[in-house]
């Protein structure tokens, strides 16, 4: 190689942050108490101590780090986004009652493209403020969903839901099915949005909808979520109806396999475990929606024992209330050593690499994001230490999942571009968009009684 | 009552903040959507309607709170401030090596007077910046505590540990006692300072130490703070030791009665609550170190069906590891909900309840503070919701507990004197501070094999 100059860095790059804690979540976990991270054309080049990396690059952009703290963007692995218009609409309220008596009713009046859009656009705020980088949707009108997605430089993989009843932009899901295949298609250029296929759940679909959208996935080679033994009551159901549990339900019509994305998976038997193991599908872990609405905590250490990959979700902010996925880190942590009673399970690194490279893996993008390492895109952020809560340091990963929140994050980065810079959104526009929201909700309340009345969705229940 | 002209406010405050949603916390649960508090001489003297309030009060401080939520400081009724500095010292281990191996044996190091002070104020400037208006501390180096706490204007309860093995700051509990009442005595004429007393637990305290220390409260009327039934281990040491489980060994040596507080209170049996319930003990509620440490979800809604007392409290750092209440209240109402598998207990007003006027009643200061209403000191917090988890509003209690946080508080108000406002800390300096507390954890890491290999306190605990 050809010898360039003392102080002359050889190459260049775009950005370099330098001088933070750097927490890497690659494969050697590599901590970095200097450490710095080129960026060119999006992707990272470089990432090292200071001292190393200033060595061999220089960038026009150059970001000081000190009293910072330099990570992996966090990967949300299920939510559905444009829910945040029903935050605190209905809590505390078992699962069935809430979707079928509140959630189901408020969505087929309220689901209009115009509101999607406003309430994806509060979402992509929420997200960006706390941290997150990617996300994995599941919701009506995602070409609406995509057009504030695209806007705001998220990552995300977005999915159309297939229901078995009329539902918003579907009256019947070989609709959203021939939606999903358009969206699919559109989206195949783009560098930052997939589209996916999701079914809502083995209670609402049939066999039918889940063998085409198993298809469908399979043909794009796109990832395909469900929603899965997330209760008890579903996990019953689904015996009456069909005398297996639904893990094996799912196997037994075939779709049960590598990319299929289960989220919750809360009521799993020991063989439904090793059945997942064995077909290769992953979960998305919703632990703060599973223990507010007590559908149970899903057996996550017993999970990753078996080697199942696994990624952490916000779910919706109508069961949560929020997508700050710190606070799901410390929840998931927590959740978990209750019900083990023993406090070394999900240790701090483990929640971490959850919430990271796990989701990143789930969403079959480990290849590209999950981690700081050269070759990967530059999805990163940045947390401003200069707090109280964040000192001393004696453990990042341990300061991480326990101590910091969604509010220390101080800038985030995707494919390298600035989504937000000193707590300054610069994609999103926040000016009048709470207001718009308020006059929203407004229209909700008023309508409150009559929507309670209505019964949606309710035959592909009855027993 | 003599008439006023119209238009001239009949009476003078000193501050009223108008126009918030306000949370009262009082008998009635009131809320008001555009609502105001005014304020004099450190003493509500109104709550209401902002026109109504305007309308008979006046004040050279007018705050517009439009867009912000006033309600209630936070009370924590368990902590042990100084432990600020062993924040992620020691985590994802089990509570009894966690204590014996890696706490007792640093502190018996590193709790000097000047690193209480430290790490006091650090505890400080994180509780103003989430939202706590009043502790209930239970150290050692009380002394040092209330002087940083004087200089904060905070309100709290402060007590020495007593403990039967030596201990920082005193050789033995008779020591510890002494060294109490002084502190009694000195700080009775303190506007905001109560000094209690406080023995650390019947695995580590005599029956003799915990009469003294009964008659030492009752002398004065102040807390009388224990930590009990934490854990099963625990449970099992005091049912083999003395043949009765850790409730009714207190009952059985005279010492549970009114007054008491029982810091955790995990595991207890049926006849232990009501026992509990009987005598007037309360109880001081730490879900997030007891989920953490794996020690057990304590019984709240039965101990509140029972008409127990009930706070909520963070406990030190070392354990949770942050001293924010509205996480804290988060994880209460999640981990009750999956604990009893129903959504509907511990509701967010509930749990407001718990974190407010709860923990005043615990501490015996209920007149004082805990709601707004007229009549009570001003102890009170602004949220500012001009962010996009704290949209839309359909609930204000929901919103409150499931989605703001620490970071949304705005001021922080304690007997009508401002401690933070637009998120200024103005009676704690946080210059170098962090710095500082770097510097000694960067001690205390350079001892941290000496210190683990040290074996404290370990004679009381053998069997």
């Amino acid at each position: 190689m050809e010898k360039f100059p003392e102080d002359t860095p050889a190459l260049h790059a775009d950005l370099i942050i330098h001088d933070a804690y750097v927490v890497t979540m690659d494969q050697k976990y590599r901590l970095f108490e200097k450490g710095a991270v080129a960026v060119a054309n999006g992707i990272i080049v470089a990432v090292g101590n200071t001292r190393d990396v200033l060595e061999r690059y220089g960038a026009a952009r150059m970001i000081d780090g000190r009293k910072m703290l330099l990570m992996p963007g966090l990967v949300n692995t299920h939510t559905h986004s444009p829910m945040t218009i029903f935050r605190g609409y209905a809590d505390d309220i078992p699962l069935k009652q809430w979707l079928y008596d509140h959630i189901f009713p408020v969505e087929s009046a309220f689901v209009l493209p115009e509101n999607v859009r406003l309430g994806t656009k509060l979402a992509l705020a929420e997200m960006i403020r706390s941290g997150t980088t990617t996300f994995n949707d599941m919701y009506y009108h995602s070409d609406e969903v995509a057009g504030v997605v695209d806007k705001a430089g998220m990552r995300a993989v977005l999915t159309e839901g297939l229901i078995d009843f009329p539902v918003p932009n579907s009256p019947t899901p070989a609709d959203a099915l021939r939606f999903s295949e358009e969206m699919i298609q559109a989206y195949r250029p783009h560098p930052l949005i997939t589209v996916g296929v999701s079914v809502h759940s083995v209670y609402s679909a049939s066999s039918l909808v889940y063998q085409q959208a198993f298809e469908l996935a399979g043909k794009y080679g796109v990832p395909f979520n469900t929603h899965l033994a997330e209760t008890r009551w579903e996990f019953d159901l689904i015996m009456d109806r069909y005398g297996v549990t639904p893990a094996r339900y799912l196997d037994d019509i075939g779709v049960l396999g590598k990319g299929l994305i289960l989220a919750h998976a809360v009521h799993l038997t020991d063989s439904d475990m090793e059945l997942v193991a064995l077909r290769g599908a992953g979960v998305a872990h919703n632990p703060q929606c599973n223990m507010k609405l007590a559908s149970g905590v899903a057996p996550i250490p017993r999970l990753l024992e078996l080697g199942v990959t696994v990624g952490l979700g916000t779910d919706g902010v109508a069961s949560n209330n929020d997508l700050d996925m710190f606070d799901e880190m410390r929840s998931c942590a927590f959740s978990h050593k209750i019900t083990q009673m023993d406090p070394t399970v999900m240790d701090a690194r483990t929640v971490l690499e959850v919430a990271t490279i796990g989701g990143a893996r789930l969403l079959g993008m480990d290849a590209q994001i999950g981690s700081l390492e050269p070759g990967k895109r530059a999805d990163m952020i940045l947390l401003d230490l200069n707090r109280p809560h964040a000192h001393p340091v004696y453990n990042l990963y341990s300061l991480i999942v326990y101590s910091l929140r969604g509010s220390d994050v101080h800038s985030v980065y995707v494919d390298g571009k600035p989504l937000m810079v000193n707590r300054e959104l610069l994609t999103v526009d926040e000016a009048d968009l709470f207001e718009q929201v308020e006059a929203l909700a407004r229209d909700i309340s008023s309508h409150r009684e009559e929507l309670t009345a209505k019964k949606i969705g309710q035959a592909g229940v009855s027993r």
